[in-house]
């Protein structure tokens, strides 16, 4: 059978296809979380879980960086890192996290350490910087191509959280206000060079399978999180509630 | 605080109680599917994930070899690839396993594809074999030595299974027959070398830690399998029953 290629809207109609059939919001654990099904511990489980996502960020772009020959590309990609990172005057996204799971009563220490994370969530994490230090260019950005969809899930996170948990208020959810500016930013840049880049068959399926395996390594988080706290089998080793807090939290 | 080194023998002793304490026998699937009270579909589920583990094997013991400069190490190690993958006159491991999903029905094309495993299955078995190739060659032997809990676990499967199951026979379960055999061999030169290598404290904390990993790496496939086929809650595109069959398996 010949295929053809698809044009660049095309393209983008079925990378946009995948994020309506298979991003995290339409996961049970968001519906839960945002809807204020969540208990404090729950939601506790997230944040320190959700901390590796955040933490590998800057070093699967750096990763991106390292292999890339394109001044231009380097240079438009650098801003991810210092985002995340942050630089001189500006905290950036992993302290606006951290300052999420203080508000949870979290050590800092404990979350840094991820000794509590689930070995899942870590698994997952892993695979994307790996994806993106062993695939080709073209799908290591196009596994970025997940910011497409997420300033929606951000705005009803802010607004669900904001709504139904008394221990969330407008400081701890700094990091998903941001990040309302930020992701449209980098998707659209994305969007445009896979559209330009992937023009072959090849290219395209290659493009649209590294945005289905992004899709996957959101989703395992949430399955992880349902599995150990929702289901209540965490693995050996796992946060446990009351475990990891400062001193003042865990007396609470 | 300083804190001794261990003795050689404290030092399995630790190790064999990370498996006491974190093997996957110890998880809930196993125990269900030992016991008889897994479905068709659900013992399906298994044998088809499990395979995305048994090739990988080969692979990581490839990464072992490629960094280490111990001709004698090399030429122990290389049987384990030749065990999995075969050798003129003898089938190998991943031919037995395939072999027990011929009994399960599925199509073999399939089943090699890994496209129906689940994404948790596929990020922790390629943590396993990065971890081999990135850490220290006494954190990657040590990763192998849940081999010393093995033996145990394939007995109980091969009696629970042959008893419980009428589609299970002993032609199926050939693979674990095998690696009775096989595994206290491994097991016995790698833990041996771990006793005389890891002499320092932290050498013997990273060892225990290796394992600890490994231990991580099996439970989180059975979480997996728990979440999608026991909870019910598949991620999507995951394998769902009555895809990958021949033919005449899927009209019976």
């Amino acid at each position: 059978m010949t295929q053809r290629a698809l044009t660049p809207d095309e393209l983008e109609a079925a990378l946009r296809q995948i994020g309506a059939t298979r991003y995290h919001n339409l996961h049970p654990f968001h519906k839960k979380l945002h809807g204020g099904d969540c208990s404090l511990d729950q939601v506790r489980a997230w944040a320190l879980n959700r901390y590796c996502y955040q933490a590998i960020i800057p070093q699967k772009d750096a990763a991106l960086m390292a292999r890339c020959e394109d001044r231009d590309l380097r240079r438009e990609w650098l801003h991810r890192i210092t985002d995340h990172d942050g630089l001189e005057g500006e905290e950036g996204g992993i302290e606006r996290w951290l300052v999420l799971t203080d508000g949870l009563g979290f050590d800092r220490d404990y979350v840094i350490s991820r000794e509590g994370a689930l070995p899942a969530t870590k698994f997952a994490v892993e695979a994307y910087r790996h994806f993106v230090a062993e695939k080709s260019l073209l799908e290591a950005v196009a596994s970025s191509l997940t910011e497409l969809f997420a300033p929606k899930i951000h705005e009803e996170r802010i607004v669900g959280m904001l709504e139904h948990y008394d221990f969330i208020n407008d400081r701890v959810v700094a990091y998903f206000r941001r990040r309302l500016d930020q992701a449209p930013r980098d998707a659209a840049f994305a969007l445009d060079y896979v559209k330009r880049n992937a023009v072959t068959v090849e290219q395209q399926r290659q493009a649209l399978r590294a945005l289905t395996f992004k899709t996957e390594v959101l989703w395992a988080q949430l399955d992880a999180l349902w599995m150990a706290y929702v289901v209540g089998m965490p693995a050996p080793g796992a946060w446990a509630p009351g475990e990891g807090l400062r001193a003042i939290e865990a007396a609470a």
